[in-house]
């Protein structure tokens, strides 16, 4: 059983930060809330995705998987205005996701869960951590892409700073502690990354919103904030690429 | 002769009803205003128009027929702004459309109404009407564009109903009588019709704007509204798509 | 040396009106300001442009070249908002050029100027000349495109004029000199352009804002306007297009 309200833009917060990784989706549905974690076609990346039952207008169920295709959800919510409520319910007779906007009704394929995986959320010791506003961030990754297709990220004792180097032309972004909302590092703390696939991870967090980064050495990062008015929390592992010189 | 000035949104009006549908299209112009009558290339669609001339700002025209080249008055009606009056003028001597925008004189050809068909409209026994407002239908149809191809109207006593099917979705759209702005039906009214230009004949149309929509079984639909303030008024016939099931 | 402040606005109004006609330019850098003047690849139109160092917000330089890639420049620049202020720094070790934006740093390689040539601006008579705003040069360069690749300027006694013919339409902008800025022609000049680069010429600039138009007969033409708040000042040559019939 699962028969849920919620404001338009929570679920398109949902929508947004997993269908840049990955179309199918399985929802694992608790009386706590809904949480999902995939892994990208090319296992380079992990969305971990959390939204209590408390971001919802109104909230029943019972532990359930649901398999979701998010291109088709992201095409029904566009018909949605900011400030619709969205109702969602499963049907069990024929196992379709039943999405109400307004008196508009759609009935919804899901996918089979059986085959889709679990993956396990690797256990890193990451020792470098910043806080850093989306807009400073977003804006570093959008001039690296012009110039190479990785970024550099690196955290030290007194500054974060994101690097992308091309044959002729360099993007640097260096924030010193005190223009960053928090900055934790023992030692230095240096990994490269696919410009793209960190793009698609924060492109959905605008303005003001603070990211948390962990970093470490040559290791994956992972990448956390809040959606949902603080209800939700999304985070994201992204594997290093290996330095070429 | 014809001779007339118009408000820049009137004449646009009259380009975004009729130019989804068909492109050369023989205005029939009289001292009471401006009409059109054309079937679409694939003869699916019958677009049926009346402007008065009370539309326009100044009108002063014999009866004559002018063959218009939709796409090309759109081209130069992109040129005004909401607001601007429009001149139109014929020109006997060169046969051209002469259309002003402010100090800008566009001489426009026009094509040859000798071998443009007269369609006669059918005249039809649909049992079935619904008055619905646009902002509605459009939902419907937007919605149902992402699971078929073709969509189902259907009047009952008691509501208005639109439905999509595909192979494992469906979109549908259940509207009780007080949801309506008018519902009038003896016995139940349903016919199939194509999707993309059922859209094209209502995406015009914004709003709360008032829609009528009459319906029979398996016959064509008559889609009508007004335009130009209630000055012109646009009726559209739709064939109806065959049930295979 | 070359070390400066400037609005993101005033750079982007040197993008602006020299990337439509040439990428590859050479800035000359003085004391005094920036100025470049470039003619496109296939040799029809040249720019010439200046911007006086009071345009920026800070100014230091010596006499030297700058070879910049208008496109990348661009593109850098597209990352900042109305009202940022950027800063350009030549960095005469590695041959970059800094531009840096908030906490952004930008390295952008250079092009070597050696091969760049330094085109002499021609010494023409052009005996008409009009002062028109540049949304009625606009609207009627526009309308041009719809129906021909060339257009024609006429200055005479009275009136300014611009006319675009194609197989069946035409399009005419007749601007009387009470609707004009200025008009000073002692007799009529005509000549024949590529609309193409006229549009290209122009379309940066927007609004009531003055351009200067001047003509002779199958000559070329040029086209003035200042940007940078009036800091600045760019002059187009426009070689004609000779008459077919």
């Amino acid at each position: 059983m699962f028969n849920a309200k919620v404001k338009s833009e929570v679920l398109k917060g949902i929508i947004d930060v997993t269908s840049p990784l990955v179309n199918e989706v399985k929802f694992n549905i608790t009386n706590k809330g809904i949480s999902l974690r995939a892994v990208d076609p090319a296992h380079v990346a992990m969305v971990d995705l959390h939204v209590n039952s408390k971001a919802f207008e109104e909230y029943k169920a019972e532990n359930m998987e649901l398999g979701i295709d998010m291109n088709k959800l992201g095409g029904i919510m566009r018909l949605s205005s900011s400030g619709d409520t969205v109702s969602l319910e499963f049907d069990d007779e024929s196992n379709r996701l039943i999405v109400k906007i307004g008196n508009l009704v759609r009935r919804m394929g899901l996918i089979d869960t059986a085959g889709m995986p679990d993956p396990k959320m690797p256990n890193l010791d990451l020792p470098g951590k910043v806080i850093i506003r989306a807009s400073e961030l977003n804006q570093g990754v959008r001039a690296s892409e012009a110039v190479s297709d990785h970024l550099a990220l690196t955290i030290n004792k007194d500054n974060f700073e994101l690097c992308a180097e091309g044959d002729t032309d360099t993007v640097n972004l260096k924030l010193p502690k005190d223009l960053l909302i928090e900055l934790n590092a023992s030692s230095k703390c240096r990994s490269l990354f696919s410009i793209d696939y960190f793009s698609n991870m924060i492109k959905s967090i605008k303005g003001e919103d603070p990211i948390t980064i962990m970093l470490g050495n040559d290791n994956p990062t992972r990448v956390e904030f809040d959606i949902a008015d603080k209800k939700g929390h999304v985070t994201y592992l992204l594997a290093p690429r290996i330095e070429s010189d």
